[in-house]
């Protein structure tokens, strides 16, 4: 049953104030100084200070705090290439989700930008204003092009939420997985459904943290990615097996994982009966996923099962990630999002995860309670810990690995970020309540 | 003596929040169906129904509200070609007049272009995102080609308002200032300091008002320009006087208007002594004047004085002009900015001017009273009457002129505007007073 009809998502846009995102000016603008200040003659202080050294843009500009979530709309959600009109509703509530879990600043830019060349020549142009540039719902194979290239290109993080954001989430579940299966992630076998931006990005990311990629085996529309078909491009080729080794039923006996970044009802129970012991599930199609829970645990009550929905447990949310990954790459000046910031990010999830959860949490989520082991390997999306424990992770990763331009005193950090949050959502609130919605 | 010193105008763009802009969610977050709504599901409802008809996403996204600033950082202020990271602050400037003077949402991107193609390319990629484009401090003579380019192959309001802005304020201080005199448009000889952009978008306004092409005399700093002249752009070759009339003195002889967009000094009292009976002098070289008021009455009481500077009488700030007629191209939802929309604002604004000042406001500005005169022949910027007597007309004009999407009830559009203002204002107080500056 869905939370909302149709009428209440739409009137939700509509409502007093069209859309989702305001700009507010922030600074006192009560008389004649203050306007000289904001703007002529006063600005120029500020312009000066910036000309003599770029550096100071971060002091006196809202770029350190900015990011650019920029689509093309060609992929968005399960709608598929619907243009950057239509995908601009997302691109806002993008928006909102960075604001109100990481009082992170963006500007949605939804572009008529058809090739590669054109999203990448535009995305350059923006270095000057923002802090960092979240691609989102460019369609496979151009976004990993866009994103290779652009990362090469520029000096601020990029980072296509499509694609790393599932990546990180699930790489904290099946961190937690096998640690209660006892299996090694060197010899997991992983069937993958769906070989689109965030299937490809997953199965990088296993890779890199052991897996074996001739332990992964990659499904599109047409079956089973192997060296015998024709057609492939370069990403899906990464993949390819050796030779045909059969059908998604066949792949999927004595399979450890199987990741659904695909379709309702991809895979069915007498499927999930021929899997290893202990095997997890993580079925992440929307809203409908590729089996449901109860189906699972109906047939396999040891399956660790996951899903893209708030309604059944270990929900892989991507909002688990980037407001927190974009929170410490700002906070750290960090020139890129690397691997190794996004596996901290991961296993900060996934040591959040066996933290005990208080009550005051449980009952936000309407649950008696939440105790680590098959049902709870993920955090809760909206759990306000999330925040403290993967900004300065990352953060540390980003100092760790050299890309920082920032070093942070992390328990400082940690606390600061606390205070930051409560004021942010203390000011959102004064605004929200100030339209009077009924809705 | 500044009303500021550089310490504070510093400390005002980085005190407790860097920058002047914050962007914030709009729509309550309070649960999960508030989160299902503004993003995954629910959103899909709104991506559909733009999918199904483009013109929705007037509805469901701020689109129609959202003008981008965009600038190349090549002529900022009097600061020159200091880059996009130094123009920031400024362009965060306006989007801070823009919010303030009538609740327009700017995201201010500030991009690393050097060619009026990459310009061009950058901006079109953005009509699906905004309702409006404002270019900015964009040097000549590449601006007007950008320009030229965008309001031809966009189906937006694109507008730069370095060339129009300057041109709208005075043209209403024109209408005013021959009214007073007495002298007849067709006839007057004009002086234009500077052939910059503001330069040569001025003499087109005006020539399209009735001002004869051969009535304009422009220098540039190496002189008058005339046909005899080498290596001339395009836009300067237009206002080429037939033969070398001599120096710039020797033109202000009988000449009925100065308009000054150079630098500090550029002419002195020998020089207005020539000029005509009640001429005009809009001396508008920011902070210092090509004149002082003071230096001009003494010597020539009976001309009509303005400069860029809010302590004199007459201010020409072109934040009198872009945020009205910005809202009233946005409401409307005109197609473009047509010169009949500009000269509907210089138009309100003039008789304006002629209105009953109320003492509220005369104490708002520090003086005794306001009465229409050569020393008020425009209104003050902070006067807020000049939203309600802008917008409407500017809507009016493009409804007249068949570039209006929308039809608007003009009265109602008025009073609308105020409520609107009040509840933008209030908000944005919530917001400022939050901070607890000590600014």
């Amino acid at each position: 049953m869905a939370l909302f009809t149709k009428e209440e998502a739409l009137n939700y846009h509509s409502s007093k104030r069209k859309g989702k995102l305001e700009v507010i000016s922030i600074k006192p603008c009560r008389n004649q100084k203050d306007l000289s200040m904001a703007y002529s003659p006063g600005v120029a202080e500020a312009c000066r200070a910036i000309h003599a050294d770029t550096e100071k843009v971060y002091d006196y500009t809202n770029k350190g705090n900015l990011v650019a979530v920029v689509s093309n709309g060609t992929a968005v959600l399960g709608l598929g290439n619907i243009g950057p009109e239509a995908g601009k509703p997302v691109m806002e509530g993008k928006g909102v989700l960075f604001k109100i879990f990481s009082d992170i600043d963006v500007y949605d830019l939804n572009i008529n930008a058809k090739t590669p060349d054109e999203v990448v020549a535009f995305c350059k142009l923006l270095e000057p204003t923002f802090g960092g540039i979240n691609l989102e719902d460019i369609k496979a194979p151009e976004c990993f092009e866009i994103e290779t290239r652009l990362k090469a290109e520029m000096g601020i993080p990029v980072f296509h939420d499509d694609q790393h954001g599932t990546a990180i989430i699930s790489a904290a579940g099946i961190m937690n997985a096998l640690e209660i299966s006892g299996k090694k992630i060197e010899e997991i076998k992983i069937v993958v459904s769906g070989a689109g931006a965030a299937a490809i990005a997953c199965s990088n990311l296993y890779v890199h943290m052991g897996v074996k990629r001739e332990n992964i085996f990659m499904f599109d529309s047409r079956g089973l990615i192997h060296a015998g078909r024709e057609g492939l491009n370069e990403f899906k080729k990464a993949y390819a097996q050796a030779e045909d080794k059969g059908s998604l039923a066949d792949c999927m006996v004595g399979a450890d994982m199987f990741l659904g970044l695909s379709v309702k009802d991809a895979i069915n129970q007498d499927m999930v009966k021929t899997m290893a012991d202990n095997a997890i599930i993580f079925a992440c199609a929307n809203p409908d996923p590729e089996i449901t829970y109860d189906a699972v645990k109906e047939v396999r009550p040891d399956i660790i099962m996951g899903t893209g929905r708030s309604d059944f447990p270990n929900q892989v949310n991507n909002v688990l990630g980037f407001p927190f990954i974009f929170r410490g790459a700002l906070d750290c000046r960090a020139k890129t999002i690397n691997e190794e910031m996004k596996i901290a990010a991961a296993d900060a999830l996934a040591r959040l995860a066996k933290e005990p959860v208080s009550q005051d949490i449980c009952d936000a989520f309407g649950v008696d309670k939440l105790e680590y082991g098959i049902d709870y390997i993920i955090p809760k999306p909206l759990d306000p810990r999330v925040l403290t424990w993967l900004a300065p992770a990352v953060a540390k990763a980003a100092m760790d690995t050299g890309v920082a331009q920032i070093q942070l005193d992390l328990d400082q950090y940690a606390k600061d970020l606390e205070t930051r949050m409560a004021a942010s959502k203390a000011r959102t609130k004064l605004v929200v309540d100030s339209f009077g919605y009924d809705i």
